[in-house]
């Protein structure tokens, strides 16, 4: 999809930019061995020579993209966040409508979560090893759901109320649905666990005198 | 309110159970230094001495209670477990619904945040250091949860829905939201925060065509 020119990826992920298309490859698998290193041993026991032998490289390479440990974590924190929008709001967008966008993106960040069991013991390791990176993370999630819900406001979509606590709100219930059921388990399927969840977001516990005008 | 002979809240902490008062009190000076140490410095980076010292003890005291630095840190997990649910649970029970109650339990449960900002860097650091303590202490509330909305069910007070599903949705929403409005920072009214907060979870996002049977 990109120009053979386009380093946003990389830059946008705090690492140093490759200028050849086999640079960004070796980017790439420096992040994703990243990802395997510290997932399964932690930051304090993974090492860059095991990121640099997972990913295929010499350690030389490893250096050539990152100064040190803390500097590929860091890279790979927002190369999580940069990979969970990609998956996430493409699938919201392409729905008529906030809520239906909704509960197409819970679906999607359950499937990516499944896909990506590392996400969750990277994201909360970021809160000891780099807070601001963590903070980040979660604070530009939050902005954007804040941004979407006023959007949806304003276009009657939704009922008025505090946007910035339904955002907080709906991030923090999708990042416990996904850690229920994708990072410990992938029991259910993801259509249904995203359909109860929505029903709880859109049309609340309580009960209805006369049910009028619900989102089903 | 317990009697003299009462060892239950040490007893349930993992803790070697005090037979005196004394010996309780210093039990809790050190359960309380620890949440310090670690909530400061990191498991990594505390240290027994200092958490004996911050506890007024002799070291040969922690040893009196504690084999090692894991075993207060996950006597200390259960011990915020149980601190929350004592601090949350009674105040969802003394209103006459489950919606009340929830409301009640959001702004108990930010009141609590904001008295021990630890909470959150002890529950996310035991995610590493002992995540069987961490399992359970989401699993039980979570398990608390699902009961409680089956029983509001049972009694028409919600409408019927997939509880687990909510249990961990309702979660979430309050732990992100104890996130940012407690341990990140004290700003707002917690009653504003819950009422906004219980705004969605009775009455969800959707417009409804007529305002009918929803909590305000």
């Amino acid at each position: 999809m990109k120009g053979p020119e386009a380093d946003e990826g990389a830059s946008a992920s705090g690492a140093k930019t490759p200028r050849t298309a086999r640079g960004r490859r070796t980017l790439r698998a420096l992040l994703d061995a990243a990802a395997d290193e510290f997932g399964e041993k932690g930051f304090h026991d993974a090492a860059i020579a095991k990121i640099a032998e997972r990913a295929g490289t010499a350690i030389g390479s490893f250096y050539t993209y990152f100064d040190s440990k803390e500097a590929i974590f860091r890279a790979l924190v927002q190369d999580m966040s940069r990979q969970v929008k990609e998956s996430v709001v493409p699938r919201i967008l392409s729905e008529p409508d906030r809520l239906s966008g909704e509960r197409a993106g819970i679906e999607a960040f359950l499937s990516f979560v499944r896909e990506h069991k590392a996400l969750y013991t990277i994201i909360d390791q970021a809160r000891f090893v780099a807070a601001d990176a963590h903070h980040d993370h979660y604070q530009g999630i939050a902005d954007g759901y804040r941004m979407s819900l006023a959007q949806a406001e304003a276009k009657g979509e939704i009922r008025s109320g505090d946007n910035e606590v339904r955002a907080w709100a709906i991030m923090g219930m999708n990042v416990f649905l996904g850690l229920r059921y994708g990072a410990w388990s992938s029991d259910g399927d993801p259509r249904d666990i995203a359909a109860a969840a929505i029903d709880l977001i859109a049309n609340g516990l309580a009960q209805r005198r006369a049910e009028s005008g619900g989102v089903a």
